[in-house]
């Protein structure tokens, strides 16, 4: 049989079946998609364009970011040491209006791309203005993303209003239909920052367009007291008020949950979004992973944005996952390797409602896979090569990184994009920023 | 002035006056130690031997690893996701029951090194048993590091009894006297592992000695409830009434804190040595960072051994120290990139008795320094080289390594150690452990 691909590995984890770490395998690829996992004993009947030999290597899904700001790696470091409210209104906000434009979103977009297949990233969920921007740069990339039709309160250079908002996602959505690796979510900021009546009308196109609802939902304690304040209820109440609960809902952040909260989670089927580094980094309170998984909470993992974390990488993401859930239940069983690996891969595939096409080295989903190197002096020796992934292992180790089977990374080298470039207009962004 | 070595870098960090970085500085080095740190345009009187330009790099003190266990380093991810007893008792201690031996220490040791020198740290504060083979390792590697002479109530393959521990260390430390780049430190497993008699042997020594008392305290919840038990009292108290609780002891972890018990560490100036990483892993706890800082109790840093850890990376366990600080305070402000880096060098030099020789870059101190490259995708753009060192830098970024003026890596490349032989030991006892 002619196929496009082989990919020989000494091992590959293919996610599904669970528990699996598969040694001295072979994935076959053909049209972007898997085709087989089989034995290298046993590659006798494929005839492969192009086999690629991985000595010393794990095969594994590529890494889904389910929650970042692309856009926002120009702002990488712009103020650190800050609190939530304070980071984002008396600096970030700001320096959003000084630099938000197409033009800005497209750099910022196409950096976040660079950095993200660096560090073994095949796909992430996005939340920005002109989002059509970085749907622009996610396809110069060759990556998968969903991309976030953004929904404020506040006017900004992207949109005036609520309406504005809505018409420009809807009208996205339209544009991006046919493509193959890009879809849409819609993308309302925050309970804090989104009325009801937009909050209603996008439950409502969020059925009828089949796509999800990706947002920050009780990411401080200040926002649900504020919340209760002003309303007198909290907000993940006021959203299943207004119909938003439901698996469609994508809750980014959920440090403040009582216990029937997650009842309420589970009995909705909403999906939460942990971003353990950014909640660190603002204070913002632990999000309780442990309980989330034992009630059986479909839970994914995101870097956030890289102005709030700093980086988008997910290795150190699932490390300090793992690590810190150990500490927040008191018992270092709590989010195992294993665990926080399904996290980042197939976990973060169902809450984008991308499952059946990737998350998992399974055939017929699409090759969208990274190839890392375990014989360095940080990566030796390696007992278990999952628990190696989760805790020894960095970014810099991702060597190779295909996306519906066409390669975007070899041995560390950029294909589709070019970093020169990219660093020489984000240099110019940074001289905006501190000059005007 | 004819000099040895003359390293220009676009930017330089010297810890010491804090708050300050300066741009496009050089720095002056002759016999191992550094001369002056002066602008680039005053370079005229100077004529160095060797020069080096470092145009996208910060310059810095070397990082100082305040606690580790060098020698652990082929038991990297042997046994991961189990709290502390269970890690102990049911696979370190047999795995070490199995392993322990000269070559192993030595061997482990190189490894530690190796990784240590890639990773951007020039000098660590070991504890392990053979520690004349960590000493032999460390000279080959042409580090520095304090040498913990280790006592614990078990019998094992370095000592029978206290006598034979304290005989040992005693003698080993007459060894090392003369040496420049190694100093001692009698290391005390633990409360729970010590017995009074040895304890009180040993805080008598270290006053004749003048070296400082390392060990684990207070490390888990657990331990302290144990104690109070067996014993009446918190091991802490009982340190104190054994005369241990002085500058000279440096607790390690310290996750189980009461107030007054850090006003006892104020009091009689007892320095604590920060792991944020094993605690997290081991759940152990977290240890109060925010109050002993605001307590002005000396903090240093360390990553611990890589069987707990799982690495011996002190970028990453200085962006854990920062954003845990900042959760457990409930403030995002705690914990700042300049502090964290501060525990990363002088605070750690002080501990560690050293800071009249390392852990700043000032003029006759010794030339132990770090360049670190920012010009990559994951570190740009810049807007305060500091915050980016916590926040944004990864281990990797780490280009070129000096201990006392000599250089041990350059350019990502090993000089005194071959890391490839180096591996191929500890994929040998990797097999001994897995096959015996």
């Amino acid at each position: 049989m002619n196929i496009d691909t082989l990919l020989l590995a000494r091992w590959v984890i293919p996610i599904e079946p669970a528990h699996t770490v598969y040694e001295n395998y072979a994935i076959a690829i053909h049209n972007g998609r898997i085709l087989a996992l089989l034995p290298q004993s046993q590659l006798d009947n494929y005839h492969a364009q192009t086999q690629v030999s991985l000595q010393h290597h794990v095969l594994m899904p590529g890494l889904i970011n389910a929650h970042t700001h692309a856009a926002m790696n120009p702002l990488r470091g712009y103020a650190d040491d800050l609190p939530l409210m304070t980071w984002l209104q008396e600096h970030i906000w700001p320096a959003e209006r000084k630099l938000v434009s197409p033009n800005f979103v497209y750099d910022g977009s196409l950096h976040a791309c660079a950095e993200m297949i660096r560090g073994g990233i095949t796909c992430f969920n996005d939340m920005y203005f002109f989002p059509e921007q970085t749907a622009r740069a996610v396809e110069l990339a060759g990556m998968r993303a969903v991309i976030g039709l953004i929904m404020i309160d506040f006017p900004s250079a992207y949109a005036q209003n609520a309406k504005e908002y809505l018409h420009k996602g809807l009208q996205l959505h339209d544009q991006l239909r046919s493509r193959q690796l890009l879809t849409t979510a819609f993308a309302p900021h925050a309970p804090y920052t989104v009325s009801d009546a937009p909050l209603q009308e996008i439950a409502t196109y969020a059925e009828e367009l089949d796509i999800p609802i990706h947002m920050h939902v009780h990411e401080t304690a200040a926002e649900v007291e504020q919340a209760v304040a002003q309303q007198g209820i909290r907000p993940l109440q006021r959203l299943h008020q207004l119909g938003l609960l439901s698996p469609r809902l994508l809750a980014v952040h959920m440090t403040q949950l009582l216990d029937d909260e997650i009842a309420l989670l589970v009995r909705q089927g909403v999906q939460v979004l942990h971003c353990p580094e950014s909640n660190l980094k603002l204070a913002s309170g632990f999000c309780p992973l442990h309980k989330l998984m034992r009630a059986g909470v479909n839970v994914g993992l995101g870097t956030d944005g890289a102005a709030s974390n700093n980086d988008l990488d997910m290795f150190g993401e699932m490390r300090s996952a793992a690590l810190l859930a150990k500490a927040v239940a008191h018992d270092a069983r709590a989010a195992d390797a294993e665990s926080v690996l399904r996290m980042a891969t197939i976990n973060s595939a169902r809450a984008l409602g991308l499952e059946d096409h990737i998350g998992s080295l399974e055939a017929n989903k699409a090759a969208d896979i990274i190839a890392i190197k375990l014989d360095s002096v940080e990566t030796l020796p390696v007992f278990n090569p999952v628990s190696q992934l989760v805790y020894a292992t960095g970014r810099q180790h991702v060597t190779d990184l295909w996306v519906a089977g066409k390669q975007l990374m070899k041995d560390r080298q950029l294909i589709t994009l070019d970093s020169h470039e990219i660093l020489s207009k984000v240099n110019e962004w940074q001289h905006i920023l501190v000059t005007t």
